[in-house]
């Protein structure tokens, strides 16, 4: 397993210690895992960061601290970190931590500290300006820097969806008449696996006949048959990088209308990642492949956003969707280093439905498209 | 895939509803997904149920709807059921459903709900007695209730349970000289799969010679050789319940310094499931397993809980772990229908570790061992 080099954590921290100085903040206590990992190259599941202006806090607990100390010895090692061993509660810990460092206004998560654990800082910190450090809500600090991939990830990414699209050649084969949605995901699965990710990037998808019209349908015991679209979406995690991708094949010839549907798909597919280049607005390559079904008739049928980014989360920043009336307008415009799914679906109740997903990034071009499995529909 | 039954989630609902009685509360909202699952079989991934006096108000989006529908329509109902469809934002539905319920004291989950949300909802509610619903914060109302299993829910875990035991005969005949921890793992999963899992519970751990002395170790690339301690800790979801099962097995002919720490462990094991019964404290039990591996100077080479509740969630209430201080001291007793793992443990640092694990149910009589692999050191 890789992970990030030195220099690369030393640039994300320079992004974030410079937004704390921007908002006035002394440090930043971070709980979100995916953030932690961002930050740190920790892979474990407990652990709290807190980046101040010149350390790496980092706190964990007996069962990880051989494998961070060892990450520490390498090219991998985070910089600037001071390791400290949790015995008992993370917060008590952190409290205590909180009361030693030279800090004063330290900004938490808002978005993914819980009302529980807040209230009991706020009850176990001392308070006021003269007496100790003051919780101060911030958000989406680490998801922004995030969104924006170095060259470490998007190499990642790029192998990670390479790895991938040869997964999707083999995966469409595994469809046929008579087998179960269930056997076909398990099958999925451990091609994933045998190909180099450490697990799936979520439960697999694999919805046929009347089901392909669910887009989040849980595999079951239905067998194909002669006529099924059927959907495949499945992603993996490789060096803790997720890609995600979504195939439909037809099990046998497939109809007139199935063929219509599909070239719709394809369509609004192609059209949003032709709408992808620095600067464009993630609503404009949402509403891409939403004119292009609108033109067939299908606006109704497309109910989910176009797109999601990737990175160490399988859903992340930037979100390709519907112009939200309140956003922040510097939200808005995707940037080169950004990778995010394009994922158009049609679906129609009772008949089925169709996806076809892959994922991009945002070059000084215009865009790459990182995944390369054919987009044809496959008879099978 | 099998369900609770409407008649098990409508006694669930009792429960909830007496403790809000308790609480002087009108409504509580539930965001977190483990206990939305429990209270009204959904298996998705996006909802929110709000429990009243008499209904239970669901809010889900246009994914899951066709799913909810066709569980309403069966022997899998959840009662009074009242479902919403979101357009848009969860919690602006949420906030229009609370503005119309006749309800003032209204709960919500402190331990799930984040800062940033709860904080949106105290702008956006109408505030006063006489203007709008009052959010109160409150704690593990439905993990108590989740904590004590139901017959649909013992009859899962044990079904589930003879299922993963028939697996870790298996699985340990995977390990053998030349192989890596990672193919190991794989293998696992896929016999997982196969066993009828829909998916692992976590991670399958598979940490072999030095890794074995790391609790929560990654499979690496490592080859076994002569003279390794494995130890493959593994779980699966059976109908969304989860089960969890850990072996130790040595490569070749276990030398005298494994044969001890082996023996130690186990004798730590069965200590530990001959103190389970109904009124027993669960520090109790934890210190059972922990006096045995004292009696052979392990006590510092155990460094984790004994056990952890499994349902729903693979870690959850109760936690079997050394006396805290602060204690509630009516949440301390194991009582009939809890169902968790005894995992006691040795680790010595760049030696290995031994850990072995079973899943218990806490009977009238005492204790029911749900897995039923053989527990004697396995040499491959």
């Amino acid at each position: 397993m890789s992970h990030a080099p030195s220099q690369a954590l030393d640039r994300r921290h320079r992004t974030i210690r410079t937004a704390l100085a921007d908002l006035g903040l002394d440090a930043l206590v971070i709980t979100s895992m995916p953030n932690v990992l961002y930050l740190t190259n920790f892979t474990g599941s407990s652990a709290i960061a807190v980046v101040t202006a010149d350390r790496v806090v980092f706190l964990t607990d007996f069962r990880y601290l051989t494998t961070v100390q060892d990450m520490q010895a390498g090219a991998w090692a985070c910089p600037e970190l001071d390791l400290i061993r949790i015995e008992g509660s993370y917060d008590a810990a952190l409290a205590g931590v909180l009361a030693a460092l030279p800090v004063r206004r330290v900004g938490f998560e808002a978005a993914h500290l819980t009302v529980s654990r807040y209230d009991w800082f706020v009850r176990t910190l001392p308070h006021g300006e003269l007496s100790g450090a003051e919780l101060v809500g911030t958000e989406g600090i680490v998801e922004r820097a995030r969104a924006v991939k170095d060259d470490y990830e998007v190499a990642t990414l790029r192998e990670a969806a390479h790895r991938l699209s040869a997964v999707a050649r083999d995966a469409v084969r595994e469809v046929r008449a008579g087998r179960t949605e269930e056997e076909v995901a398990h099958a999925i699965d451990a091609r994933l696996l045998a190909a180099g990710f450490s697990k799936t990037a979520f439960d697999t998808i694999v919805a046929g006949g009347p089901n392909s019209a669910l887009p989040h349908a849980h595999p079951g015991k239905r067998r194909f048959s002669e006529g099924d679209l059927v959907v495949l979406d499945f992603g993996g995690v490789y060096d803790s990088y997720c890609v995600d991708l979504t195939r439909t094949v037809s099990v046998g010839r497939a109809g007139q209308r199935a063929r219509e549907v599909y070239a719709a798909v394809l369509e609004a597919h192609d059209r949003a990642i032709a709408a992808v280049a620095p600067g464009v607005s993630r609503f404009d390559i949402d509403a891409a492949a939403r004119a292009a079904l609108g033109g067939h008739g299908l606006a109704e049928a497309f109910g989910h956003g176009t797109g999601h980014g990737l990175g160490v989360e399988v859903h992340e920043d930037p979100r390709i969707t519907r112009r939200h009336p309140a956003v922040d307008a510097r939200d808005e415009a995707v940037t080169v280093g950004m990778v995010f799914t394009i994922e158009p679906g049609a679906y129609l109740p009772t008949w089925g439905g169709v996806r076809i997903e892959d994922d991009v990034l945002v070059t000084a071009n215009g865009v790459d498209v990182l995944t390369d499995a054919p987009t044809d529909l496959i008879e099978i």
